[in-house]
């Protein structure tokens, strides 16, 4: 049979005004965004970071790191095709990706199927394969202060014909 | 052979005095219960939202939003069963589910048995496929402090003979 | 084909002046170490959490109470040996650990291959099969505040011919 593996990821921003607000490589319309030293998607990271862990490749940090001037306000779409691309050479493919956002505002449901087809289209599955889901905190914590975003993602690999 | 696929879940409520505190479809004793629009069973939320999510069927919020007055005060257990309803309609049942719920209190060891059948019996696995952990958060935080309780959950599907 | 179960864990601790930090079964060097009964090693508790989980099993705290003396300072390593002949007296072995360590210092990129090393021997695995990756709060919550630190960890088991 085919080897299956397993990949999570969390990835934590600040909110801050002023800033573009980038989820799985779609600008949300919104009066604050996440800081960071790439566009900060904080959902894109998450998901770079469960397909590295499910085969042992470190994490972004380690391939990406933000003290590296070739990152500054990199678009994180292209860090999500590199990690796409040591999976494949490595012989794996993405089965599917399970997300979720942890927000308090605003609405990204609007949003989500656009982000499914970004996300899709770099790892070469469909849609379906690619699941977003969102939620408040119920003003509980810094996400509840919208001082913060958090992401979580799962992953399952399997490895290719 | 079947087609495996990975879902993930979190979900999180305030707890306040003088509700009811239902986790994984029981009644649990303590002075406070999660606040919400349904029953607010976090743990349920999250077995419901990483279900979904396997399969890209959106979220719990995208199904049974909380805006709708079909949903107040719902049994979280009827969330559940249509969630299996729908993962059976695509022709998947669940492996296994694994969770945890992070409170500080009560301590809810003598509740899992009865949590584990409900959820069993509803989405037609037994027991031992229903795993159900927990643990404080040490104190820290809005876990700690008693004002929230998160849940976690990760489930395994296989497309049905 | 092999039975295929997914776990998952998660562990908090308050960090504390003068206490040995101990991550992965390594002591890294730091003003501050881990809280608790046993060595506080947050990263083999979640570890220990997720095994425990797949197979339910029960979790850390049925199976080692933190009112046990028996469990006082112990080495957490001895820990996940036994999570880790658990489940081997259940017929499964693990095929790959993924993890995410989220505290805001140090740096633990240079121990990474060590604890991998400690933590695959445990688990008669390779290194390329146990994940260890790191992320900040971005300064944010009790993380961010460095009073505290946060592991979870995704396994993926299967049953042995
Ligand atoms: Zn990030
Ligand atoms: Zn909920
Ligand atoms: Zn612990």
């Amino acid at each position: 049979m085919a080897k299956i593996r397993i990949g999570q990821g969390i990835d934590f921003h600040q909110l801050t005004e002023g800033r573009a607000f980038w989820l799985g490589g779609v600008a949300v319309p919104h009066h604050k965004g996440a800081l960071g030293h790439s566009d900060a998607d904080v959902l894109l990271h998450a998901i770079c970071d469960a397909m590295l862990g499910a085969l042992g490749l470190g994490d972004i940090g380690v391939h990406f790191p933000d003290t590296d001037n070739a990152y500054k306000n990199i678009d994180s779409k292209i860090l999500l095709e590199r990690c796409a691309a040591l999976i494949a050479g490595k012989g794996y493919q993405v089965v599917n990706v399970d997300s979720t956002l942890c927000l308090q505002a605003p609405k990204i449901k609007p949003y989500v199927p656009q982000m499914q087809e970004v996300i899709a289209r770099i790892l070469h599955i469909t849609t379906a394969d690619v699941s977003i889901k969102a939620t408040t905190t119920e003003k509980l914590g810094f996400v509840g202060r919208e001082e913060g975003v958090v992401a979580l993602a799962s992953v399952l690999l399997e490895q290719q014909d």
